[in-house]
């Protein structure tokens, strides 16, 4: 997508060189673009670790590059199965709990297993990074396609611009190009019909004001950042036609677990009337459980809640939001039941959100 | 209530002067505990203004004191309609839609309206504030006694601490003690029962994150501070036994408007069997709107949401959180309907929130 009229993914091999990967460091965002280079497994291992580069399709995708760029940096003598299973290591502990950065690293292993030589090794993982990319890529665009006719249904019938209410980043900045929730937000304003977004600004984290405004912003999708408080009373004025959301895990039965807050979105759309659907690549759907109360919701650091990092017209500064004694908690999603879903939007189309339904789009899972 | 174990109102005259008022200075809460004094009218004129008090019963207060303050500047020769109704404009300049600083400054002009030397002027300005004050405080208390009978209810049941979940500050900071939804937690913590209280932070605003979690901590009460986003989660696993709220304004028929996303918490409170109660003064009850629909809505200026104030270690700093093109929408309240409140907790009593139990309990509005 754009950034200051100008074509981005959120990794690539740099141009001209061989074995420089580049990023948009995300961590400055929205108050600077700063491409970070990664030439060694340290650089890729560091910026996973440090979040230069979060959202589940962007870390696969970055952790292939890692392993790319770890076995460039083997010498000739080494013992390759140890070798690759050090950069393995290396890599999988960045973010153990990251399933994409698993499968892309498991991969990557997988196509190297039967290879001799070092060019070989970093053949075989330089083309699985770019089919995990380019893949990821083609998901996301195939989600847009399916998503935008919903859009389409709206303004043929509305005629006035599409409000849509998305919750946290499930843009571009987080996978390769596109986005999930968003793809069907890019395709269509770059087909001319008008949308406009309500972005949640996604506490604790604020990946909504931080991330999915700035994209928006840069591609030129008019939106308007509000609190997360915000959004029921605008469903109840009628000002929300569609909400639209990612999703980090999917169960067999379309319960959604998603950036903590989705729920509360679903509840309001469902007393509104007002149709959620939930955009997200098969991939990450966990076919193993059978609905959300399975999932185990991870509690992240309350520092989260009791600090916030903002821009003082100098320089990013973090300051307390709390009382120094006052406790907080973290819980960084929650789950959306499917009663509540009116339905997911996946590369292959849409369903409702039932076992029946998703099984009936990826049968190879019945 | 408490703070560093010393008992607080919000406002107050100061022991051993004539002709001074002192108040909590809101602005530098949690951080810090600075008492302002007032000593002339454009001293509580500035208070009220520049929000070193807010909250409506504790405004109701500060302008009838501010009355009181500026009668004791007039010089013998006034002439005092024309010089009390110059101190009322000033007042009501402050705050504009502050329906209790209106109601306080007629209180006082019709205590004043046929008296005739300064003297008396001053004495039944002072009278006023004092009995407005007090009332406030009653009004207060007798909504903790009546909510405190549903706390020990769950109590009783359940054997463990309660925990409340509160959205906003509904505290004794915005009144002049207890609080209105703080009331109950406050009786039922002094009287042993042990609760719990988790705090929405209240986006945008944060009055939570700031006010709420300061004064339940100095007065001892235990509490963990929230994202907004995470109250549905909570309710979905239990941890959730009863939402108490407060309300700017409750119509006829019992919808309650109240701090932006108050509905949301309704909404998942209704999902999961979670009692829901509001608790008000019922002066805050507006007899002639019918219902939530009448109510319009305010909307705030757009930088409480693009910007955010908080101590850097050093000083209070005001951050930006949204990408400079980014425009924000920051709409203050919304309407909870009466068919997701459990209950009304006023200082008469608790009811269904109907028109038919409000005016049960306060018939001269029937």
């Amino acid at each position: 997508m754009r950034i200051q009229d100008q074509h981005y993914r959120t990794i690539w091999e740099k141009a001209g060189s061989t074995g420089t990967v580049q990023v948009i460091d995300q961590r400055v965002l929205p108050f600077e673009l700063r491409i970070a280079e990664w030439k060694q497994l340290e650089d890729a291992a560091t910026g996973i670790r440090d979040m230069q580069v979060g959202g589940a399709p962007l870390i696969g995708s970055a952790a292939a590059y890692g392993m790319w760029l770890g076995i460039r940096e083997l010498n000739q003598a080494s013992n390759w199965p140890k070798a690759l299973d050090g950069i393995a290591k290396t890599l999988l502990g960045t973010r153990p709990t990251a399933v994409n950065l698993r499968h892309a690293v498991e991969a990557v292993l997988n196509a190297c297993s039967r290879l001799a030589t070092k060019k070989e090794l970093a053949t075989a993982a330089l083309n699985v990074a770019r089919r995990i990319t380019e893949e990821s890529v083609e998901h996301c665009r195939a989600i847009g396609e399916h998503g935008l006719e919903r859009i389409c249904d709206i303004y043929r019938r509305k005629q006035k611009p599409v409000n849509i209410l998305t919750h946290c980043n499930a843009g571009w900045l987080a996978c390769i190009d596109f986005g999930t929730a968003t793809a069907p937000m890019y395709l269509a304003h770059d087909e001319g019909i008008p949308v406009h977004v309500w972005v949640d600004e996604t506490r604790p984290r604020n990946q909504g004001a931080r991330l999915t405004a700035f994209e928006l912003g840069q591609h030129g999708v008019p939106h308007t950042v509000i609190a997360d408080n915000t959004g029921g009373h605008l469903m109840q004025l009628g000002m929300v036609d569609l909400v639209l959301v990612g999703s980090d895990r999917t169960t067999r039965n379309g319960d959604v677990a998603n950036k903590t807050g989705t729920y509360l979105k679903a509840l309001a759309a469902h007393d509104n009337g007002v149709p959620f659907y939930v955009a997200l690549p098969s991939s990450s759907i966990d076919w193993s459980l059978r609905n959300g109360a399975d999932i185990e919701i991870e509690q992240r650091n309350p520092d989260e809640v009791q600090f916030i990092t903002g821009h003082d017209g100098q320089a990013l500064r973090k300051v307390r939001l709390t009382p120094e004694a006052s406790p907080a908690a973290n819980f960084a999603f929650d789950v959306t039941p499917a009663r509540l879903v009116t339905g997911l939007i996946t590369e292959r189309g849409i369903c409702e959100a039932s076992e029946k339904a998703l099984t009936g789009l990826f049968p190879e899972w019945s």
